[in-house]
């Protein structure tokens, strides 16, 4: 039965998305255009309610929520070697995943969906300004794990193999990018995205979804 | 060594501290008052430099991150049989878990706590207004995954035994108290945390940080 994957480009899903080339896994990546709505289709909802990309289905298995797809898509591919099997080792690799999930991925979307959490206009601002400061400290956390990871003689954040987390780091660099933040004011961490960007599973995912790493443009 | 659990009474940190009794664990449970602030302490920073609750302290390893501390008192304590071994029981799991860390607690967040988002004192109430609304859509949904594990014949969140599902349940049913939503308004969720209350492990962690399963006070 073949894996599909449910993405939308440049979302989150990218996670999973270069999970899975990076695992040489054979799949069907199907594309949900957010800006057409297509997650709101009748025949999405019916795969996810909530509307939210990933999903991944296995035979008649429908599966949200990146942090899962993360777990399945491991026991899957056990010899990827994305999630450590030590249990401090594997504490530490879901801190760091449950962190971006929870806390670095929500602070972009009150940047860029203010409207999720009031109507009001002046609100919307205001909940977007603070958004971005705490942003910005955000992805100096995110640069921190990167130098960590590196100080005890890890290529990646997870260990010796690239995967989930080091795909999440550059996707929410990559968002901040475009909410205006230089890539360059993190620059090891930006360092970190270019070498994972190179990485032939994740670069495959990258042209699928015709992504650039970043869209950062300098004000006038 | 002895296992350490700093919490704050209420806070999502009775999860792991549940766990750990439902595990009859020997640890140390350290209370944090964080009405006093002592989640900003140089000595509790210097443990998590965020500042939250819970961290879980074994040997020289503080470990932070609620869905990190599940998975490592899994691995710790694998005979509660608190994490499903098969890999689809497993990513449906962390599927429920993920969303309660990342949807249902922090619109509790926006509500509780507005200040987070903004200073401004009228935007601070329209998010408070909102999270409100979708706090009790969600309790709704939450009420539909007791459902579903009922129909499947399964008495608790994650299979045969009551675990940290059940107890992020309870938490987020009893926070719903606090913001006034009527635990009635969702039966079979107010249902299950009383059931969840009474399992002994449970009932151990409500016991030390002294709480009520509902504080609902309907308005005169």
């Amino acid at each position: 039965m073949t894996l599909k994957l449910y993405y939308a480009p440049g979302a989150c899903s990218f996670v999973p998305h270069a999970m899975l080339e990076i695992a040489g896994a054979t799949f069907e990546p199907l594309a949900i255009k957010l800006h057409k709505n297509e997650q709101n289709s009748p025949e999405y909802l019916a795969l996810n309610a909530r509307g939210q990309v990933p999903v991944l289905v296995d035979g008649g298995e429908a599966i949200t929520q990146l942090m899962a797809l993360v777990a399945y898509i491991d026991a899957r591919f056990p010899e990827a070697g994305f999630v450590p099997r030590d249990a401090l080792a594997r504490a530490r690799f879901v801190e760091a995943l449950a962190w971006m999930n929870n806390t670095v991925h929500p602070t972009f979307t009150h940047i860029f969906m203010p409207h999720k959490f009031t109507d009001d206009a002046a609100a919307q601002q205001a909940i977007k300004t603070q958004a971005l400061a705490q942003y910005r400290q955000r992805l100096g956390e995110l640069q921190a794990l990167v130098q960590r990871a590196h100080a005890a003689g890890q290529d990646w954040l997870g260990g010796v193999h690239c995967g989930p987390l080091d795909a999440y780091a550059l996707t929410l660099l990559r968002w901040g990018t475009i909410a205006g933040i230089n890539p360059e004011d993190t620059p090891e961490l930006w360092a970190h995205a270019q070498r994972t960007a190179q990485v032939p599973g994740v670069a495959r995912a990258m042209a699928r979804e015709k992504l650039q790493l970043s869209l950062y443009q300098p004000s006038a």
